[in-house]
C-alpha cells in the first residue's frame, strides 16, 4: 500500500484515492509510520509478516518456501524442503521473458497437472510435491533422506536475466545434493511444459507461453512460540495468498476460508471483511491481509494500486459500520512500500493507525505516508506492532512487579 | 501518571489536572513520549525504575523483592533471597477478598511484630527476616544455605483468585527447598495471624482482617557498575516507598530521608522538592519519585489521580522558582502508564519533559500524553533517558575519538 512520489505522479496512490473510511479510521485512531523490519531495510513479504506478527526475522526466518507450501494446504515437516515457484516464460537461452506468464495460468490448470506427474529420474529416493496456487504462483516439495535449504535461488527476480543455476550455500553433501536435484528439476520440468499442446493454445490465444519454472526460497519451516501460547489469544488470517495463510499459520492464526479471496486484484475485499465480522465472536485477533496493492505495485500500475486502495477502503467502510469501537481495537498498515516507481519492494516506512476504545488519539484526519507520520505513535518497528496491539486488548504479559 | 481517555474520561488526569508549572516546563523545554522498556511491553515498577536509570533489565533485573528489602533498610548479601508481602485479607478457602487488607495497616503495628517473633519451624538453617514499610507493604528475607530465587510467586496479583501454592522454577534441590520453605511461611503466618485479638480490633471498627501474607518477586541483587561509576555524578533519591528507594540505592545513589515523603497519596511533594533543593549543592542528580498517582491509578480513582498530579505540580513549581535553569537541567516523566481505565499498568508511551539551559525547545506547551507526542524528543526508550541527561549535564563519556 505505501509508496513515494515520482516525477510521474507527485501524489502517492494513497494520496490520490478516495478513502473516506481508512481517513475516518486515521481521524478516529493513533497514527504513526512503521519500519516493518528497521530503517532503510527493504523487507521480503515473508520476512515483514513474521516480523509484524512479533517474531524477529533475523531469528525465525527460514526461508520463504515453507510458508508458501503451508499456506497452499501442502504440510511441511521437519526435514523437508520447500520452495516457491513461478511458471514463466524464457526463452531458447534460458532468458526470462515473462517471470509471471502474464499472470493468466487459471486454476486447475493442467500445466500444474504435468508437473505433478513428472516421474522424477534424478533421485529415486527424493519425493517432489508440486502445488500451483494462484495466478502464476506455485510450491514445490522435497521429501526424502539427505535435503538441505542451503541453495541457491534459480530466479533470479528480475525479467531479461537468465534463469539462474542452482547451487550449494555450504559445503554439505546435502546442499550438494539438493541442489542437483533442483536443476534436474529445472530441466526436466522445461521439457514436458514446451512439447506440451498447451502452449499451442495459449500461443493462438496470444497469451505468454508457459515453458519454465523457475525456483526460489528454500526453506525448512521454523521452531517458535505461536500467537495463542504467547498472548493467549484465539487468532485467524483471512488471505487469499498462500504466502500470508502460510505465515499465519505457522505464528498459529487459523485460516479462514473466503472462496472470493483470490489474492489478485480481483478478490473481493467486501467478502473478506464480512468472514471477518463473521468469525470475531470465536476469534480474539483476526489478521486480514488484501494482496492487490502489491502485485499492482509490481507491475507498475498507478491506476490499479489507486483502485486497490478504494476497494481497501470498502472493505474498512464495513468494518467500521459493524463493529463496536469501544470494544474493538482495528489496525491498519501494510508490509512494505512498493512504489510504482520502483516496481519493488522498498525500506520506506509505511504508515500505520490503530482505532478503538482508549486509544490516545492525535491530530492526523487521513491516512497516508506523509500525514501518519505527523502522528501520536512516532515511528515505531514491525515488532512492535503485535506487542502494542495485545496491550491495547489487554492480552500483554507484565514484566517484572 | 500516564493515563489513556476511556468513555467515562475522555479526557486523561494530566488533560483535566490544573498544572500551571508542568506546562511551564514543557513550554520552556523539550518534549516526547518514552517507552519504559520497549513499545508494547508492560513494565513493572522496578523493571522500569532499573531501565530508566540505564540498566538493561533483561539483563540486571534478577527479581524485585532485593529492591524492596534494600529500601526499607534490609541489606540483602550474596546468595540471600528476598521477597516484596502484601497483607492480605483471604477468606478460609485462601481466596484473596483483598490484596492490600484496605491499605490500613499502620506503621509500626504489631502485625508486623507478630510475624517478626514468629520461631521458623520449616527449615532450622534458615533465618527469615520479616519487615513492615509502607501500608500494606512489606518485606521477607531469607539467610541460609542452599536456598533459590527460583521460585513462583504465591501471589496472583488479582483478587476474588486463590493464594497460589509456591513451586520451583528450575529442577534445582535449592529451588525446590526454597518454595517448601515459604509454603511453610504462609500457612505458619496465616496461624498467627487468624489467632491474633489484633483481628477481633479490626473487625470493630469495619476494617478488612489481616490474615495472610502474599509473596511474590523472589529474587537476588544484581551486581552492576552504578552511576557514580559510570558517570562520575553524585546522585541521590527522594522516595517514600521502599522499591524506589531500593533500586535507586542499588545503583549508586544514597537515599535522602523525608519524614514526610510517605510513599502515598497524603505525601507532602513539597517537603520532598524542599529536600531536593537543600541537597542540590552536594550532588549532581536528584531522583524524586511520587508514587500516589500509581496507587490511585491501581484504585482506579480518577479524582486522587488528578489530585496526586496537581500535588506534584506544586512541587515542581518550588522547583522551578527556586533552580536556576541556566545551570541545572529538570526533567519529568513516568516509570509507567496505569490508566484509570485498566487499573494495572499498561505498555502505553508516558510524556517526558526535560528543561534547562540549552534544550532544543520545541513547539510543546502543554504537558500530556497526547501534547507531549508532538515534540522534540519524538518516541525514546526508558533506556535513553539517563544518557541523554548526563550528555546535557557534560557527564558522558565520547564513543570514539
Amino acid at each position: 500500500m505505501g509508496d513515494r512520489p515520482c516525477k510521474a505522479y507527485p501524489r502517492t496512490p494513497l494520496e490520490t484515492a478516495n478513502i473516506p473510511a481508512l481517513d475516518e479510521l486515521a481521524n478516529r485512531g493513533i497514527n504513526g509510520i512503521m519500519d516493518p523490519i528497521k530503517p532503510g531495510t527493504r523487507p521480503g513479504s515473508d520476512t515483514a509478516h513474521l516480523t509484524i506478527f512479533g517474531y524477529d526475522a533475523y531469528i525465525y526466518y527460514k526461508g520463504r518456501g515453507p510458508f508458501e507450501a503451508l499456506g497452499a494446504g501442502v504440510e511441511v515437516k521437519p526435514g523437508e524442503i520447500a520452495l516457491r515457484a513461478n511458471f514463466a516464460t524464457i526463452d531458447s537461452d534460458d532468458i526470462i521473458l515473462d517471470r509471471r506468464a502474464g499472470r493468466t495460468i487459471p486454476e486447475g490448470d493442467e500445466f500444474a497437472q504435468l508437473i505433478a506427474d513428472l516421474t522424477f529420474h534424478c533421485a529415486p529416493d527424493v519425493k517432489p510435491t508440486f502445488i500451483h496456487t494462484v495466478e502464476h504462483r506455485g510450491v514445490l516439495k522435497l521429501e526424502g533422506p539427505s535435503l538441505s535449504p542451503a541453495v541457491s535461488d534459480m530466479d533470479p527476480d528480475i525479467e531479461k536475466a537468465k534463469v539462474m543455476e542452482c547451487y550449494p550455500l555450504d559445503k554439505s553433501p546435502e546442499a550438494q545434493r539438493t541442489a542437483e536435484i533442483l536443476n534436474e528439476f529445472f530441466k526436466k520440468t522445461k521439457e514436458i511444459l514446451q512439447e506440451s499442446p498447451l502452449n499451442d493454445e495459449r500461443q493462438q490465444n496470444n497469451l505468454p507461453l508457459v515453458n519454465a519454472i523457475l525456483l526460489r526460497g528454500a526453506g525448512v519451516l521454523p521452531t517458535l512460540k505461536t500467537l495463542p501460547e504467547i498472548y493467549n489469544i484465539r487468532a485467524a488470517c483471512i488471505a487469499g495468498a498462500p504466502l500470508y495463510r502460510g505465515v499465519a499459520e505457522t505464528v498459529g492464526m487459523t485460516s479462514i476460508n473466503v472462496p472470493e479471496a483470490t489474492g489478485t486484484i480481483q478478490t473481493n475485499t467486501i467478502a473478506k471483511g464480512q468472514a471477518a465480522l463473521d468469525h470475531l465472536s470465536e476469534n480474539d485477533f483476526i489478521f486480514i491481509h488484501v494482496k492487490g496493492t502489491d502485485s499492482a505495485s509490481h507491475d507498475g500500475n498507478y491506476a490499479n494500486k489507486v483502485m486497490m486502495i478504494e476497494k481497501i477502503d470498502a472493505m474498512v467502510k464495513l468494518l467500521l459500520d459493524n463493529l463496536n469501537l469501544e470494544e474493538t481495537i482495528i489496525a491498519i498498515t501494510a508490509d512494505h512500500a512498493d512504489p510504482i516507481c520502483v516496481r519493488d519492494h522498498t525500506a520506506d516506512p509505511v504508515p500505520i493507525a490503530i482505532a478503538g476504545n482508549c486509544v490516545l488519539t492525535d491530530d492526523v484526519t487521513t491516512f497516508s505516508e506523509r500525514s501518519c507520520a505527523k502522528g501520536g505513535l512516532g515511528r515505531i518497528r514491525g515488532l512492535d506492532v503485535m506487542p502494542i496491539l495485545m496491550d491495547l486488548i489487554n492480552h500483554s504479559k507484565k514484566f517484572g512487579a
